[in-house]
């Protein structure tokens, strides 16, 4: 915590969320990555460290064309995550107030389990938390919530154009899926976005939960 | 933590309450709300925000009857939980001294897994902790405990009618379940419905295990 | 913690332990009870009041034949533990110096999935952490460890006679299983009573994983 | 902590890593063990303890051919651990910077969910986190990454023989499995050697979801 900035400046939440995910396990062995907007500035965490152990000097500040505003004190050596071109390309897109990528294993095995390249969600109340993008509204809860699925690849930055055809396929959708690798979620604030985040990482365990469970459909009534 | 109230006001129970279910994943990505009656005085917890956040200034107090008596501070703009209808039908209905209502999974799954309406419990001795709520004693652990499921609805406060005649119904219950979304419980004193909560995930746990597990039946002996 | 007495002292001790015990899920619910054997004194958890919540002041004190040498403040309206004759039963029959009653879901589940009334470990190296009781040595990895279950019955007193004859017929056991209710282990100390209990907990949810992969052997090579 | 000591020095570093894995579920009940090289000395934590609390002062050092460099307080009376032997060779065969032997159930769980003697992963992204170690480059998260499974024996340090032969056959790991133990996993440095047993943590536990749910394979695309 840096006291000389606001409480909810991402130097200072950026490393609290990134202690709650690690203990969570959403950021294991230095996977994941956050990102807030905050006026014209996104702030970005380094790659290949451990999230749990960052401080509010660390991070990558980036304008949402690509443009270096400022980065960590060089003596720490930290290098930019490769996650960088991957956010902006949604700050672009979906003008977000914040990006999370999550290595979370309820994201990994919804993946896994998807007999296509969709994750279908309904009959659930946590899908009232899950905003319907292309309209700004939430979710009812009897809606068909498709979250769609692209292949991974060696490189996180090759992501890019399997994401971009992605959120043009599902208008509605404010998360893509990575087969094998975790999701991308983003919302109007970093706070909602933090809320959708928990909503989709539920949802996706009650989804195996029944699976594991031998139930294969969600009744209504 | 306000130090100019006792420790076990309302406004210093539910928030603490409240990061602790939130860390449990009983209230995640801001779903699920508590009520506490304390005198004349119903204490609940604001709509749509992070539940470990919550400050003791930013409860709702209402009367029984829903007469508005205080709210948070203006300017931190908090909606009244949607709630609030359904506890106060419940305050009235059963006279309880708190009402928990929480998105906990286990509760959720009990709801999906259950062939009727009904979730039953028996041969487990944490129904020992449960109160039969018609005559004020505790279940053995030999009752079969019948907990009813309603159907969800679009809006919260849609759910009083059917949580009206589900206690009508199953006048022994301490807990009504709402399909595909939560759990609402109550107790004499705050501290019993923190007992009940814990006492019915945990069974409803059981129960999922043992079905994952293949295991149809409880055995007595 | 009360700083006036000794660090390991049963009133500091126990009050650790049980809050490290509810926020493992062993004690939900004011269930589970630990009683510590302090020169000829047994100090033992009151009844039915949330165990993570206990202080130092808060214990009863008995000999081991059953007679009160000191209980909490009576302002504090504090119940004698209903397992205080089980646990008191153990002392007399094994000298132990702590005994613990735990109702950890992976005993519970154990219980339900036995066959007969014996769950039987084998091939795990955690089996080395426990300790046959008749011998005074910790198992081999590769012997059969057997522990009893017992019936539940209505009052937790009345497990008195299913535990003698449990233990008689397993001399070499540290711990009895009650069906569908959970643990009591004992150890040479608090510590070793401690560490049996991670034991068993960690190798009987092994057992449950292995059953619900659908594994039905512990292959040794 | 030691405040005279660096603050990443192994006395610091050791307690605060085993405080994590107990809490982790990976050190249940006094077992596993950990040890960092620093310097020339190995820095190993003592035998049959309660690993969380472990003070700067308790561990044991030596060099990498065993001679004793320095020991915990004799008042103490605590024990060299076991797998002294088991470190010290993989140091003088690998050249980590550190070597953890952990007993995390998700390690145990793949070594009796394998068919043969080597657990297979692959097309899951936290792979890139395991290095290859004959090379010092990461995997690609299309590899193959074959880990060993050895025997386990009744005293640790029988381990020696059966480690040295799997790290002959698998010159890329950088992990060997214990059947029905743990692991043993190393790493340039300790922040290395944490972040490899983050990685394979997660990806057993994935594998083993995927078995429970019924899943045989993992698609790439």
């Amino acid at each position: 915590m840096n006291p000389d900035l606001p409480q909810d400046h991402p130097r200072n939440i950026i490393p609290e969320l990134c202690r709650l995910y690690y203990s969570n396990g959403w950021m294991p062995g230095s996977g994941g990555s956050l990102s807030i907007k905050y006026g014209e500035e996104i702030y970005i965490t380094p790659s290949g460290v451990q999230k749990e152990r960052i401080q509010p000097e660390d991070l990558f500040v980036q304008t949402v064309e690509g443009e270096d505003i400022s980065g960590p004190p060089s003596k720490k050596a930290l290098r930019k995550s490769q996650c960088s071109p991957v956010f902006l390309n949604i700050y672009r897109l979906k003008k977000p107030g914040a990006v999370f990528h999550l290595h979370s294993k309820s994201s990994v095995m919804a993946t896994l389990l998807a007999e296509d390249n969709t994750v279908h969600l309904s009959n659930l109340q946590m899908i009232k938390g899950i905003r319907k993008w292309s309209t700004g509204e939430n979710h009812k809860f009897t809606d068909d919530v498709s979250i769609p699925i692209i292949d991974n690849t060696h490189r996180e930055d090759e992501l890019v154009d399997g994401m971009t055809k992605a959120m043009d396929n599902y208008p509605d959708t404010c998360a893509v899926l990575v087969r094998g690798h975790g999701i991308y979620a983003w919302g109007q604030t970093w706070e909602q976005t933090k809320l959708v985040c928990e909503s989709y990482d539920y949802l996706f365990d009650i989804m195996l939960q029944l699976r594991t469970a031998g139930v294969r459909e969600i009744r209504h009534t």
